[in-house]
């Protein structure tokens, strides 16, 4: 089968055996899969992964169970083990032996065909479309910010970052019903979130005056410098909930945290539930977040154009 | 009077005026001053303070409302507007406009005389000795850790440093029944720990098999690697609690925060009124932590002690 593979220093379109599926695993062929901005990170060495990346993606299950041969799904990207004290404990997405399709351990979805357990898998209403249910597992990756801070009416909320992950999270906070200010470089990007509500502010905007104001900040810049200015804008007890994963160290004022008595919180997967639901819904659309499409042999193009632009698909 | 002045570069003896009360303030006689890890960092250059440090201590009420005239008293650090949104929020020790003693804008206790508001007095029970006394301060920071999170019966907890802050907060812990590590350098420091019940680990015998063991680590090492080991140590989804003040910057990984979805609060001053209770209850017992007490002329024999030894007492 065709796949993409990273050894660590380039990515190359190759030829692999398909994979063995392990019993209680499905079989799914790739139809569509997202490039995300770890993907990119992977490619600057982040997690150290070798293999095949990709871990947004729809495909179809051709071999498994019999109730869900032939159905089109989305799948969790986190393998778990089920039996250390984390599963145990109900953290099976933070397994001690845990496998990221895609990221750790696990070959991921820029290929024909990938493996994973029947767990994982979840079927998608017709309603969906295969291009955005490529977005079921950034969304929930949004959505996951709800799960972990309880944001109250009277709060003042902003979003650093308007790439990819800071307009989902955006999408997900209109859709909940919470105003928001959302932050970015670009123009014609904000121009976008202005549709679903939110209100914008470019980032050369930002001024002394805004610092302690908010009650939550999301730092989805992608940037080391995220952190720090999140950590600025936040009020004292306030919280920043941290979505940026860079291969990079931040360096951060440790003092301001304690002084402020900041709350920092990590963020990372979410649920599918919830994103499934709201694109089934209509109420979050997410196809003007689509940039383009490229066909598996054009990955170079692709990749290129995904660092400077909104999301980009392969087809398989 | 006599006071310790700070002009930036160096610490010196100086005669200076009485301070003015305001409406509303108390003039104390300090009669003991405990110094602070704090200080230390101040005469480093940590917050840009110039005036008399200081923040840590005891005295006589010898101007001010007729029924705390003559009392001994303690004094809540923090001296707030009473106006701005953070102080009508129920927020006045992060106030916009706030002054600290002896930290930001307000001369504090390395000083014959100090002014505070009155609302910031706390008279003492006649069971607590003023070496004791000296401790309520630094003893309500370590009991705001109590405050900020809930430490289930089941967490594995640890604290870093087995200085002034680490101790005092492995000591609320014992107290309050919550079973703990404490990690240090010194074993003359974490022998004393043991005293009151804690179990304790050098940091040369940390070892990588206990990274992610964690539910809650609290970080008092008042050093920047600090914060790096504590989101080592954690679990996913674990509590960091930061204690550490210093003037540098610390890299992190923000990635492992993300991946690990760590939660990290930044904690400073406490409630006085635990503190108060605890040693008055003869509980919480300080005097193993005196390692000297110096009169104010010396007081750079006691800075210099400080660097590396328990608290040291300057006497007014």
């Amino acid at each position: 089968m065709k796949a993409l593979f990273f050894d660590g220093e380039k990515l190359s379109l190759v030829n692999l055996p398909k994979p063995d599926r392990p019993e209680g695993w499905v079989l799914i062929k790739v139809k569509l899969a997202g490039i995300c901005s770890t993907d990119l990170e992977i490619l600057k060495g982040y997690m150290s992964f070798k293999g095949v990346p990709g871990h947004e993606f729809v495909g179809e299950v051709v071999e498994g169970p019999e109730e869900i041969l032939g159905k089109r799904v989305v799948g969790e990207i986190n393998v778990s083990c089920g039996k250390c004290d984390m599963c145990k404990g109900g953290l099976k997405k933070h397994c001690r032996n845990i496998r990221v399709l895609g990221i750790k351990g696990l070959n991921g979805a820029f290929s024909e065909y990938i493996v994973l357990p029947v767990e994982n898998v979840h079927i998608l209403p017709n309603s969906i479309s295969d291009e955005e249910a490529v977005f079921v597992e950034p969304l929930a990756a949004a959505f996951q910010v709800l799960e972990q801070v309880h944001i109250l009416p009277t709060f003042k909320v902003m979003i650093l970052g308007d790439g990819k992950l800071g307009l989902l999270i955006s999408k997900v906070l209109s859709y909940s019903g919470i105003s928001h200010v959302c932050v970015g470089k670009h123009e014609e990007k904000l121009e976008k979130a202005r549709k679903w509500g939110a209100r914008t502010l470019l980032l050369s905007d930002i001024s002394e005056d805004m610092f302690g104001e908010y009650d939550v900040v999301v730092d989805a810049t992608g940037r080391k410098s995220g952190l720090k200015l999140a950590t600025l804008l936040v009020r004292p007890q306030g919280i920043v909930v941290l979505k940026t994963t860079i291969r990079d160290l931040s360096e951060i004022d440790v003092s301001q945290i304690v002084v402020k008595e900041i709350t920092l919180i990590g963020s990372r997967c979410g649920p599918f539930e919830p994103a499934i639901k709201a694109l089934e819904s209509g109420k979050i659309v997410v196809k003007d977040m689509i940039d383009s499409v490229f066909n598996l042999e054009d990955f170079q193009k692709a990749f290129e154009r995904a660092k400077s632009s909104l999301k980009v698909i392969l087809r398989l």
